[in-house]
């Protein structure tokens, strides 16, 4: 097992990596203040793991919640169902609400736990590599709403993030893929070593080796932890972390929620932002093409959906979280390993970006 | 006009209490960081004062909200109208929401402006005597559940508090004495001489002179600033503020939000809470007297609603935010003038309290 840490001062807390975590009971138990856990679930991962998590639970008193599976129901009314659960156990402010899921989960119950009586205990035990090497970390929670992703939520951190790699192996193809976009973001926004590495193993991810599929979530947690560290309320460099999300959440709200996965759109955004940031001159074509080469095979979509167009885009954006009195700002690529906030991007060179893509 | 402050570090915020300040654009402006203005008012508040607060904002871009007006509709459902209303106007992390009525609106808008984008900046304008002197104050925001009230919500400060007096001309009788409960409370639970005070000039008070009710206001203002800058977050003292709240909200819950006003439940539950401490030898007989004839002078009610039994209260007081790892903690009086959290007080006696005032 590895452990990182999320410094955050007197808020600090430990990201767990390893196989067979979730067989423990230790883990869970030492970051349970009170005698109260609620665990929030799906219809797809609570067969699965389910009966681990209430056994390390132990005698501590516990129910479950289990939601429908899929980001079409990350939403104000699935949220209420957690409140009504809460409210019908009669838990109190000292309860702990657990995710046990993948990054729906994970940001619908952490935004229930940090309003629940305005905030109780949370942790996160993320049984996706989505959520493992990124969405679990770090405390962004949200639900969607109809006109944007995410725009309703909060900041909130967990008590620790529990990622027990043996879940891996019961994930679907298309979501192992969807993960793998946001650990080739690391590489891309800030870490070129990482990168090279991921294009040195990325068949290893592929076939799931274990040994890999670790190195390659330690490296992303860390990145993640020292930019959350450093800025955790987003007033600068962890927008880095957004790369591709601009141009990806316009592709989710845009076909509606659920249709594709959070990370294909991220990865058919990274190749937006990479365009654009050769457009600009900062990559050369080469590096643009090595990019969508590496996505390519990590099986994820390089092309938008059908059906939408640059404007419909361009209003999408507009909506973006980091719109500032008006003004859209991007994450693009300075050169390969070093992403920069762009609030300069030419309209003209955004809309062809776009133009060529569609 | 008076300025007191609420310091809480780098985001200690003022307290404008005074005549005409609505007419005052400079108070409103140079609190606004951004272009962006969203006002949430109900239908009764905003034929009386939308207007001067829209000529104050004056060249800012601003977009508004008008609510329904009551306790019942302090809902998710409702706060989903904020973020719709944010959305469909493409408002950023930049944007400010004012809310502009009692504390029904200020709990509502602040908690939607707590949660849109993870959070916006957020402006006070309380034009009920019970949010000038209590709700405005202090950063407790909050929707209700069926199950219960304030259960989902957030503790968000707001950049700083507008309380015009003269909106107070325009408020109902019944919504006077409501506040004036909260009034009472601050001298009952730290601040034996201001009780004194308010039982020497209620008259004045509920003949609405001018100078009564910003000497009323002024002093409640102060206390409550006290508190919250000692312990933001209810860690400790802070839950003395809630004298006669877990009885009032269980009255409000029990026979449906908006039935009765906040302060009408709060005073009933201060009376409980005298009860109590008297039955615990904490209270004289005259001393309980003393606070039911005051709370009577306020032209507030001193009984429970028909209908709610003991055991009615006892299930809704089950699921208040003071209860922890499943015990009851209840504020009351240890002598006049002095709060106490008792989290040992025998339910026996919580229960014979009951049933002696049903």
């Amino acid at each position: 097992m590895k452990t990182l840490y999320v410094e955050l001062g007197d808020r600090r807390y430990p990201i767990y990596i390893g196989p067979g975590l979730l067989a423990r009971p230790e883990l869970l138990g030492s970051h349970i203040p009170g005698q109260q856990a609620l665990v929030v679930s799906n219809t797809t991962v609570a067969p699965l793991y389910l009966e681990p998590v209430r056994a390390a639970l132990g005698g501590r008193r516990h129910e479950v919640v289990i939601l429908p599976d899929g980001e079409q129901y990350k939403t104000l009314d699935t949220l209420n169902e957690v409140f009504t659960a809460l409210l019908s156990h009669r838990f109190d402010r000292n309860c702990t609400v657990i995710a046990l899921g993948g990054g729906v989960i994970g940001d619908l119950a952490g935004f229930a736990a940090a309003c629940y009586q305005r905030g109780v205990h949370f942790m996160q035990i993320p049984t996706t590599l989505l959520a493992q090497v990124d969405s679990s970390v770090g405390g962004k929670t949200a639900v969607n709403h109809p006109f944007g992703k995410n725009m309703i939520g909060a900041f909130y951190q967990p008590l620790c993030v529990l990622a027990d790699t043996n879940t891996l192996a019961t994930l679907p193809d298309r979501e192992l893929s969807a993960g793998l976009a946001e650990v080739i973001k690391y590489g891309l926004i800030r870490d070129l070593p990482f990168l090279e590495w991921l294009e040195a193993n990325l068949d290893a991810l592929l076939a799931r080796d274990a040994a890999a599929l670790s190195e390659a979530i330690e490296c992303s947690c860390r990145n993640k932890a020292e930019v959350v560290a450093a800025d955790e309320r987003e007033t600068g460099e962890r927008a880095l972390l957004n790369l591709g999300h601009t141009f990806g959440h316009a592709i989710e709200t845009g076909i509606g929620y659920g249709e594709w996965l959070h990370g294909e759109a991220v990865a058919v955004g990274m190749i937006l932002a990479a365009e654009l940031s050769a457009r600009l001159g900062w990559l050369y074509r080469e590096q643009v093409d090595r990019v969508r080469r590496l996505l390519e095979r990590a099986r994820l979509p390089l092309q938008p959906p059908p059906g939408l167009t640059p404007d419909d885009f361009l209003r999408l954006m507009a909506v973006d979280k980091k719109v500032k009195d008006g003004q859209l700002r991007l994450i693009l690529l300075r050169e390969l390993g070093r992403a920069v906030i762009a609030s300069d991007a030419p309209p003209r060179l955004v809309k062809e970006t776009l133009e060529q893509a569609l």
